[in-house]
């Protein structure tokens, strides 16, 4: 086996790669709406061809939603699990695109070339890293490093629905030694991460009814119950001055971080200013007295996500609605219980609720917090890895999005994660304008390179 | 003059006068949506041709919006002013409609036929009524029985921003010795009522901004400020615990109403159960300690119109939105001060924004309270002229709804106004399936006949 000859295989071919991944950026696969199911499908049934033209035996698994793909590849050494998805976010507002979102495009900026496009950075370009890692191995050495089975999603940005009956059916196939995601960021532009520390995430949406259709707010307003009024009222309740979150028994689970993490976080040297500078404010928003580090990484949230009710075209509609609703997701540390927390919210909002209105919850999934152990010796070894591709030495994180599969693949599996990423926090995932940095996806396949060398020889 | 003659001829031509005011609904004149601008214009040219036909000089006189619909009639007497408004509320939601909202259709009902359609109680049925009055009064007599302006609008439902100006330039082809308005309600089935307490109208839209961007709220959420979650604290701040409203100054010029109209009211028997049964609601939601009456006449009110904000289509998305809006509408008693509350509004939301959020507001309308004095012996014989078309003796009351015009009559030609209609609590008006009954259109032509003929004659 010959590393070097790996990584410069990953540079001579890169311009071959990034056409990969352009087309791969071109299929719409929202799997949160349902009118892209088609092309869900379509993008696994792409992943699937492109893992059997580089040795895998890959095959998409149907589910009552988007299809798995799943991909066998490799001989000795420990039994690796890679896990992606390839679904992605929806693209509204559409207007604030510079371009079309599916139609990706390589573009020039100061600090270097981007690809820009939905998916770009969560996760199409993240999940590429891995295969044209393997792709090069196999090109240069003619074998997978050690035995590596491959797991895509397409639900991941829809709450994951088949995703724990498909792991139970099929646990036995997917159960291997460790498993490795590419889904988190980067510590900053120069430090690449393993991320260890991962938030839980709850999803409710509530829908206030008040009078059993709208209303003229001339003719009834002051007599009759307005939804919107209610839910102001219960949204504005969920936090306290202070910033903590009032849902009774919220922080049941919530631990504080040992000195040791402490000490590391305090030691990277990040800059609350420029971090959220970069976005327009300058004032943390969360829990007086944490850190900014610790509102992202290990102190729980709530926020409402979307909100909706009476009339919201141009001009104005005196109105008095029927029906409120919003949507409001919980980030979730420690131990705290998604299930418990869930129940509490929606008895803090049925008890908030005055005569004459009804409530409805919906829910979008309920998974707790990851936090890993680092003491298998693989962790150390991919500290390692990451060190020696990137300028600056990797740490060991936090990180304040949710990754649920990886709670799963413990609790249902058995399995530890290590958690490997390249985004940047300019990326826009989520928002319009979305990017992944062309550095990123070249330094990510030389990086996967480097860990499966370390990590398939156990030193 | 003969009015048996009059009313006779209204009855005899009945179906006549419904197929004209369905043409009339078939055009789809919503005056908030640009969309819809040729078609308030064919609206006006519509009423300007059928006006003419009945021998009024009649125009459509442009304005930067749409245009008024100005004639002029008859000879002699008392010179009128009538007053009503061609436009229509937005249609949507679109799919809780019947029927598609622009093809009216006569419903049979188990309490008689309604005229179903968008407009058809707000305002174009009632508006008709007059005008088929006029028609019948010079079919019979061969001229009006006194002189007559009619002043028809085509911006009521999206805050009349070109009625002030229109107004102040044709001041003297306007100013009469009274006004009539037709865009009011009966104050039950069987008792007819002249409106003479009108509640004012404040309307402002307000947009928050936190970040410059939408965030995803796993990799910014707990640090950054959500404006959905600040807009919610000063929407759930707009009402203490009693239901009074707390925009400081607000209650400047709220009178408690007089001992005599209170003892009015109360003989007037308004069932409250009835009128919060009827739209799925059992207890009043405004000020403790005050009679629905009061909520809807006489007590001044703060609602919420519309909130908007982040992520509102189907399934979850996590983001954390940069901005969220909310459109407020203030309804006005006594001598209280629009732009006052306006300014005092301003001050109180930007007061309560935490660090690095920005309010932007959009003024939607500014109008004050009208209270009619009744001394003008018009308003005591068009209330025996009421009396003697329906069931039960005419009341005067008040209204819960806005009718700015008439506060402009008094303000800028010195005009009184008198306000008569015909609707029914449950119309529908702002809300799908709109109907007017035939009933409230029949009588109402016939009460306008009746009007006519004691008020040119004085007696």
């Amino acid at each position: 086996m010959s590393l070097d000859a790996v990584l410069d295989k990953l540079d001579s071919d890169l311009d071959d790669a990034l056409e990969r991944l352009m087309a791969l950026l071109r299929l719409p696969s929202i799997s949160t709406d349902p009118a892209y199911k088609e092309d869900c499908a379509k993008t696994a049934d792409a992943l699937v061809a492109d893992l059997a033209s580089i040795g895998f035996e890959a095959t998409a698994r149907p589910t009552p939603g988007h299809p798995m793909v799943v991909a066998h590849g490799g001989e000795g050494g420990p039994h690796l699990l890679f896990y992606g998805h390839y679904d992605v976010q929806p693209v509204d507002p559409l207007n604030l695109w510079d371009q079309p979102p599916f139609e990706p495009i390589i573009e020039e900026r100061p600090e270097g070339k981007v690809i820009r496009g939905r998916g770009a950075a969560d996760d199409k370009g993240q999940l590429m890293t891995f295969i044209e890692a393997c792709r090069a191995w196999v090109a240069v050495n003619g074998a997978l490093p050690c035995r590596i089975t491959i797991f895509l999603e397409g639900e991941e940005e829809s709450g994951s629905p088949s995703l724990v009956p498909f792991m139970k059916e099929n646990a036995e196939e997917l159960t291997c030694d460790l498993a490795l995601i590419c889904d988190t960021g980067l510590f900053d532009p120069e430090t690449p991460a393993v991320t260890t520390m991962l938030r839980g995430l709850l999803g409710q949406e509530i829908t206030i009814t008040g009078p059993d259709r709208d209303l003229h707010s001339g003719s009834y307003g002051g007599a009759a119950m307005n939804p919107i009024r209610v839910l102001a009222r219960v949204l504005a309740s969920l936090h306290d001055e202070t910033g903590r979150v009032t849902v009774p028994g919220f922080y049941d689970g919530v631990p504080e971080i040992d000195a040791q993490i402490s000490e590391q976080w305090e030691g990277l040297g990040f800059d609350d200013d420029a971090f959220l500078g970069a976005v327009g404010l300058s004032e943390p928003a969360g829990e007086s007295g944490r850190s900014v580090l610790e509102m992202l990484w290990s102190r729980p949230t709530c926020e409402i996500n979307g909100i909706s009710g009476g009339y919201e075209g141009d001009g104005f509609k005196t109105v008095l609605p029927s029906k409120a609703s919003a949507k409001v997701s919980f980030r979730l540390v420690g131990t705290q219980d998604p299930i418990a927390i869930r129940e509490s919210f929606q008895q803090m909002v049925t008890d908030m609720l005055p005569a004459d209105c009804e409530v409805d919850f919906h829910d979008h999934g309920a998974s707790p917090a990851s936090v890993m152990s680092t003491d298998n010796p693989a962790f150390e070894q991919a500290r390692q890895a990451l060190s020696d591709e990137w300028p600056k030495e990797a740490a060991f994180i936090g990180a304040g999005g949710s990754i649920p599969v990886a709670g799963y693949f413990k609790s249902i599996l058995g399995m530890d994660s290590m958690l490997i990423g390249f985004g940047k926090d300019d990326d826009l995932i989520h928002s319009p304008n979305e990017k992944y940095d062309l550095s990123s996806f070249h330094r990510g396949m030389r990086s996967w390179a480097r860990v499966l060398e370390r990590v398939s020889k156990g030193a």
